[in-house]
This record gives structure tokens, C-alpha cells and sequence, in this order.
């Protein structure tokens, strides 16, 4: 494990939270955000307040099962002394699963090599209390093995402008998508994709044109023409995010020891 | 399937519910119940309001997977029509996942010859904001081997005194448990217990006892001894409700049809 050499730690933590009650990550005015309530408990603990770098925006309602950040302090408490401390200080739908320290250059942004994501899919002809706000409720009949065959047709490097809701902001749009694999079990369908960096809301229109795969609007061979396409309107529409979770952040050995 | 001979039907809904909002079952004053919110339901589709018979009064926040109850009405819309109407007037934390007619002579609670209770127990070392309301989270040792041996204990026909919030009410204590078994997936430790019927906090207070038993403070052959005291005293502590799920409720088929 990395040694910090002086009081200007960096360390890592890994969240694990429920969206539901933030709107998104990112702090804003007038509304509640995960960083903002995490920076309110990292503050109670060490007496000022760090600026915490996350290692994506999420969307308001989504989730995550494993959410990468990191912060700067001169503290000396042990990581296992801030641990317990920061889940004291948490709302119970936010934890703090890891701490660490890290090299001075870890930065949980720019560091991170690729992500994978989750997003739940209910199947149920009945809603599910239990999967409300944790799954999208989809009571029509799925041809799962149609949306498999389509998923081959996103691995790859492409550039996935079909698959970003248009900001304008984000010049190079090529990314690789290196898993997308479908579970289920019972009822619950899992949707699970893992690229090096995801566009503005790849991953809910990728689900959007699977289900549209399934009703039999987009053909299950044609996914190649809709990346290829570069334009949102091909694609599916987005879906919901309640049934996003993101799953794993991974960062390259090099940077974190 | 059973078809009604009149225009006084006698109809059976299994629910699925959330109990995290509300205070229980039955119906009180100054407080949101499942049996209010559901005769509310009903009454915007039947047009006026069927008292509705409970299998079982829940405690708050425990909550159902399967909860069976009972009502009668003239109405002469048929029982899918009937699912649909009132899974779109009740809120998401319910659904009705099941709706028959039955005979004039069934009971939703006396008519029930036996009923299964799932209480989960999360032994992760830190929070899961996903479990949070939904298992008890014990960051201790568990020694699951003694859990279960103490668990034979409990099978068989007894006087449960020891395993019932005594309010006096009851005089009859004797219940037969036909079922007590622990399953254990990752951090998740779910205990399935199932009886001709229960008393009031029985189940909690089992799953107090076997945690008492994981500590050593209640020997895993202690539990004869327990049993035979049949005195609340003598068991463990009443374990939270947010753990508790009825799961499934048997009725003999003659009942039924």
C-alpha cells in the first residue's frame, strides 16, 4: 500500500449509494447533491472542508454500487479511523465502503482506465414494491435473445455519437465499449456495459435502442448502421435513470501505488 | 377455479408491500396503515368501501411479499380487471399481485392454516445503503453453524410464553414451527421460519434468541430450555421490524374452492 511521505495526503474513497433522494452528484444551487452531503461529513470530521474530486457526474436517481472519489487533507487520522468517522456522518444512503491513501498524481477523473455499469430491467407483468426507484418496471414481453445478438454490435471502438444526448460540449466522441452482456434471473433483467469512458447518457440510450431491438423497431442487426449513423435520432430513446447503477470504477495499478 | 353463484362475491388479493411507510396493518388513528390505504384503493373502483380482512396484523415497517386479505362486494367486474384498477389507484410501495374469488366461507386469518416469515440479517462490516429498511445490519461475528443447530430447537409443537411480547391477550400460546432454516448468500443471512400460526413479536424474537445464541449468551442446546421457562425473560431481545417480511401465507384447498 502507498505511504504518504508528508501531511499532504491524498486519499481515495469508495462510495456506494443510493441515487434516489440526490439530484446527481455534482454540487448545485437548490438541491441536494451526493458530493455536497459527502463534503457536509468529510468537514464534521476533519474541521475543514476538502474539495472532493469525483470520478463521473451521475444523474439524478441513479446509483451506485461502487463510486470512485478523492480528496486532499494534512489530517493524520489512520484510514480506518476516517472510515468509521465518515459513515458516522453519512445519511444511511451513503457509504464509504474503501479509504486509502494515494500517490500525490491519483486523480479519480482523469486516472480512471474504464467504468462498468449496471442497469436493471423488471420484467414483471405486476409492479414490484421492493424494485421501485431500483429498476426500470418493463411489463411487455422482452426477446432477450434478440437483444444479446444486438449487444455484440456495440464492442468495439466507435464513435458513439448516435449514443449521447447532445450538449455540444464533448469534441471526441469514440470510445470503446469492451463488455455489454445481458443476465437474468427470474423476472430481473441486468444490462451490464464497460467501455473506457462513457458519453452523456450512453449507457441509458444504449438500453433505450435494446428495447427498441426487442419491440422490433431496430432491427437486431443493424446497431452497426445506428453507431455509424453518428446522430441521437437513430438510436433508442433514453432510458430511465432509477435503473442505472454504476458498478466498478478501475484505475490502472501504476496509479494507485 | 371457484366461480360466485351471486352477485355477493367474496374475493381474496395477495399483496406485495413496503412497509417502511406505514405503521403496520390494521387500521388507526393518526397514522397511515396498509389496511387504510387499500380500502381507499377499492373504494375509488368499487364506489363505496368493503371492510377488508387481514391475514395478520403487521407491526411498522415490517414488510410482505405475499399478504393475503379479504372483501366482499357486489361488483360484477371481472378479477383481472379488478388487479389491474386497483394496482393503478394504489401507490407504488403497493401492489396486488393476485386477485380470485373465493367461497362465502373463507377467512383471510381463519381460514389460514399456516404462514412463512423471512427475516433477513446484512453481517457486511460496513452499511448497504441498498438494505437499509430492508435487513437488519449486524456488523458483528456471526456463527452461523451454532445459529443453526439451535434452530432444531424450535421445531415442533410448543408453548411459545417465552417467545411472545406478552400483552395477555392470547391464551392459547401453544403454536406448532414446521420450518426453521438459515440460508447464507455473501454478507446476507436470511432466516425462513414457518408455523401454524404466530404470536405477537414471535418471530423477532427468535431471530433476538439466535443472535444471542451467535454471542454465547444462550447456549445452542439452551433452546428446550427456553421454550420450557415460558417466560419472555428467558428469551432474547425483540429483533428490529425492517427485517421482517411475511413471505407466504398456506390455505387448505377445500378452503379455497
Amino acid at each position: 500500500m502507498y505511504e504518504p511521505t508528508d501531511k499532504n495526503r491524498n486519499i481515495l474513497l469508495l462510495l456506494r449509494f443510493d441515487g434516489t433522494a440526490y439530484h446527481g452528484w455534482q454540487v448545485q444551487k437548490n438541491a441536494v447533491t451526493v458530493q455536497q452531503v459527502l463534503q457536509d461529513a468529510l468537514e464534521a470530521v476533519l474541521g475543514s472542508r476538502p474539495g472532493v474530486t469525483g470520478c463521473s457526474r451521475t444523474d439524478a436517481g441513479v446509483h451506485a454500487c461502487e463510486y470512485a472519489c478523492n480528496f486532499r487533507t494534512s489530517s493524520n487520522i489512520p484510514c480506518d479511523g476516517l472510515l468509521r468517522a465518515f459513515n458516522a456522518s453519512l445519511p444511511a444512503d451513503i457509504a464509504v465502503t474503501a479509504c486509502r491513501d494515494v500517490p500525490e498524481r491519483f486523480h479519480a477523473r482523469y486516472s480512471a482506465a474504464g467504468k462498468e455499469y449496471i442497469y436493471k430491467i423488471y420484467n414483471g407483468e405486476t409492479r414490484d414494491p421492493f424494485l421501485e426507484g431500483y429498476a426500470l418496471h418493463y411489463p411487455y414481453r422482452l426477446d432477450i435473445p434478440a437483444m444479446r445478438r444486438a449487444a455484440g454490435g456495440f464492442i468495439g471502438r466507435h464513435d458513439f455519437s448516435s449514443f449521447c444526448t447532445s450538449n455540444g460540449s464533448v469534441a471526441d466522441r469514440v470510445r470503446e465499449v469492451t463488455l455489454l452482456e445481458l443476465g437474468s434471473k427470474g423476472a430481473l433483467l441486468t444490462v451490464r456495459v464497460r467501455a473506457d469512458g462513457f458519453l452523456y447518457n450512453m449507457v441509458r440510450i444504449i438500453v433505450g435502442t435494446l428495447l427498441n431491438v426487442s419491440q422490433g423497431r431496430i432491427g437486431e442487426g443493424d446497431i452497426p448502421d445506428v453507431i455509424a449513423a453518428r446522430s441521437r435520432s437513430c438510436a433508442g430513446p433514453t432510458a430511465p435513470p432509477h435503473g442505472l447503477y454504476l458498478n466498478r470504477v478501475f484505475y490502472e495499478a501504476e496509479a494507485m501505488n
